[in-house]
């Protein structure tokens, strides 16, 4: 099957260029499943619902999150009645929503998604690892679904990439969110899953890590807040990925980066 | 002029591609000026006298470093010696060695390399920003130097576009390095300076990090050191960059990707 | 029943002063039931089997521990023999010895300890107030056990105070311990669990921390490490309280602190 | 000379036991100069110029801050026209402000006050031991000072316990602050520089450093913010320290622990 997994939404911009490509991109590359991470859609912060029906709209199946989940608090409450929004799934038991799920693709195929929050130079959850142990164990690649995908929300390459490795052979696809930056190392690993480090963000890259320079830069500079943090609103470019998996196994047999529009330097899969 | 930028160089895997396949880049490239960074070169930590002589013997002119910069004790006896040799300019006064200098590229121009640490995530160290403003305030571009490479070793993507975008117009090239993983944004920003958040590591990437995968995974699942990190010893991957800058402002006209070997996807600069 | 909880015994200064006096401790004190946090014991790392008897021997009923508890390999292996040590109970599933006990106190009564570790600016473990609410679900006071005493091992006051709170009315004693210094914040919270920021170390307080002073301080200086960090040698004080509780409800009555020898303010209790 | 340290005012408690009863302790110690730390001061958030009006109306000659300097937006103003207020010194170079000062005691003696943040655990600031050792030598004990006092305002106690060896013998009094609880470390180092790792805070110790138990708990179980932060408004303990100095050498013959009120034990110096 075809999977397209596209980066942190971040603010308007972001959205417009999710909104107006993503059908296109579903028809061109024939994806039968897509997911988004959309933690920053609303304004940089957060996802409203209105946001997320725009988003499953254009051909999200699954939309995923990480840190900033909850900045907009009516997540808290519509997450409860949107199976397809999931949240990281090492926060506490008790907490609204959910952090995996199995869903069905276009093809008839069932999905597996986990959202997972790392931990290194991240707020305080769960153990990842022990969390994706459990998940897996509960619905293994093959007997349980026919694809898994592991979003882990994380900052440090070296946390990402033993997750990587930790569920090779055992996922379609462990793919990074959170930095904003698209890294240049999609791969297969030896056993079978795409990988890649962070699929960057959907978002303008004339910015710092999607927000309006001026006062990540004045905080950087004087170290005193002044102001909002407020998105950047130039072109956005659309960063993400397709990976197609074997139908048989579930594992990848191909990534390849998505990159459309704004600044970054374009790409396109030829799978 | 023509600057190729090699990322983090870790252990043996990572020395034997840069040391076979660098003087054919040169070459191949017409490269004037060549930048390695050597922190990770022996065996995964700190750089000997030896290793930065057979770097700069296969045509590296400046090797920068990082954090490791003093895993091995013998650099700080030789960095005294060997003047292009750079350490993060944002050390305590009195440290060993030198943050920052102006060298002679094969076509006679002046680069000014400035080696820096980032602060976030990192550990702590004078201001990477008033350390940059001084070095740039002292040798411009255009009167004082005739191409300023910043080499930021620093974790998070914010603190490392925010240094992009203070220097942009200023210095030719802001390049991270720290992460290992090459980044997919390399970009001219808006006022001519060449940017890229990470340059990536030349290593091997069946690893974390550059290091053999069994002991930090079982850091990362059991919470306990069982031994001693090892660099991975499969094919390494050379990862770089070329930046073109225009002769008569110092400033970029375009920065390409260089990824040869191993397990990322190859790519060659066309400029 | 009467409970002496001892903190952080650091190096051999540390050990003496603990031996030498701790068995007239628990004679003048008329105590039932003693606790010593041993994670520094061994030359400021970890602690070894040889150490750990001594401790016993001086009248120690449980020795708890923190961060370092594996700075000596030994313990891994010795822990699972000796039920008397226990290493925090936030450590993943599988993890060698256990992290909380029922033990028999001098009077007959049962003692429940549990060691636990904060999480804000400490390595990632499992959620401590997750681990708590099982433990003390599983074993409450009165019904469960006589007395429970719960060794948050954590930097943040904030923690360490939430903890308190969070277990008010439910322990005996919640007590932190991983600064090395002791507070003056004892007190009988309103719920009647006895609560003490941090019980200090059993050590030599001239000294960074119970480690000689060179060695820190040049790192604060320099940012370069030049060598080990060895444990002080002057002179250590011992630093504990003496906590009374409920026999009927297995609350707190009072808490006080013990402070002898060395270049703290001496302080006994009246109890 | 004697000297009066208080430590973090938290919101409108910690004002009321200040303001309350420091006019009389400053009469009953016969102190000659008094230091209050009001980075808490207004609502546990940074510091109005009222609340300074009323700090130094009751007797504080200096008022030292630390992270939360700026949580006011208003102190960005009124710092420039109160050359008593201080904030941390190591701030970049065009700070608003001023991080040090020499001041008239009652007596006549010229105190220097510097008020410095760590960095361990902290946000990053210019290196907190290269500001000392400037300021000192700027204006030395003896010559160009009768009195130094310097307010750390850190996390670590290794880093506290660093600056007080780093300037024992060259200021009177090194004490910390930012962990809102006393410690019971209070001594004179080998060469007469009065120490404590922190004096604690003024506010309502019936709480989580100060602020009403409730939200911060909330946050510590369930990791997801659900309302502000607000202080806790049951009676405040007043926290601080008497020092007292030789006017020789302006070294500390003593310190001793001040604790009043609220549900700290309460303690009162004899000097
Ligand atoms: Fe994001
Ligand atoms: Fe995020
Ligand atoms: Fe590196
Ligand atoms: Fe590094
Ligand atoms: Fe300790
Ligand atoms: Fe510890
Ligand atoms: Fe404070
Ligand atoms: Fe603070």
């Amino acid at each position: 099957m075809r999977l397209i997994f596209l980066g942190d939404v971040v603010g308007r911009s972001g959205r417009e260029v999710v909104l107006s490509r993503l059908p296109g991109l579903i028809d061109t590359l024939e994806a039968d499943f897509v997911i988004v991470n959309g933690e920053n859609a609303a304004g940089g912060f957060g996802i409203t619902e209105a946001i997320y029906d725009d988003l499953t709209d254009a051909g999200a199946d699954v939309v995923t999150t990480g840190n900033h989940v909850w900045d907009q608090r009516e997540a808290l409450v519509f997450i409860e009645r949107t199976p397809n929004l999931l949240r990281p799934v090492n926060f506490p038991a008790g907490t609204p929503g959910r952090g995996a799920g199995l869903f069905e693709a276009r093809n008839g195929a069932r999905v597996m998604v986990v959202n997972v929050m790392g931990l290194v130079f991240m707020p305080a959850l769960d153990d990842p690892f022990g969390a994706l142990e459990r998940q897996i164990e509960a619905c293994p690649l093959g007997s349980g679904a026919d694809a898994i995908v592991v979003d882990i929300h994380a900052e440090a390459t070296s946390e990402k990439q033993a997750m990587g490795h930790f569920l090779d052979g055992r996922a379609s696809l462990v793919v990074g969110t959170h930095t904003h930056v698209p890294t240049a190392d999609h791969m297969v690993l030896p056993d079978g899953t795409a990988y890649m480090s962070d699929v960057g963000m959907c978002g303008d890259y004339d910015s710092i890590i999607g927000m309006n320079k001026d006062e990540p830069l004045n905080r950087f500079l004087t170290k005193i807040p002044s102001g909002r943090f407020e998105p950047a609103l130039g072109e956005a470019s659309l960063s993400g990925i397709l990976v197609v998996t074997d139908d048989a196994t579930g594992l990848a047999t191909s990534i390849e980066p998505i990159r459309l529009g704004g600044r970054l330097s374009e790409t396109f899969p030829r799978s």
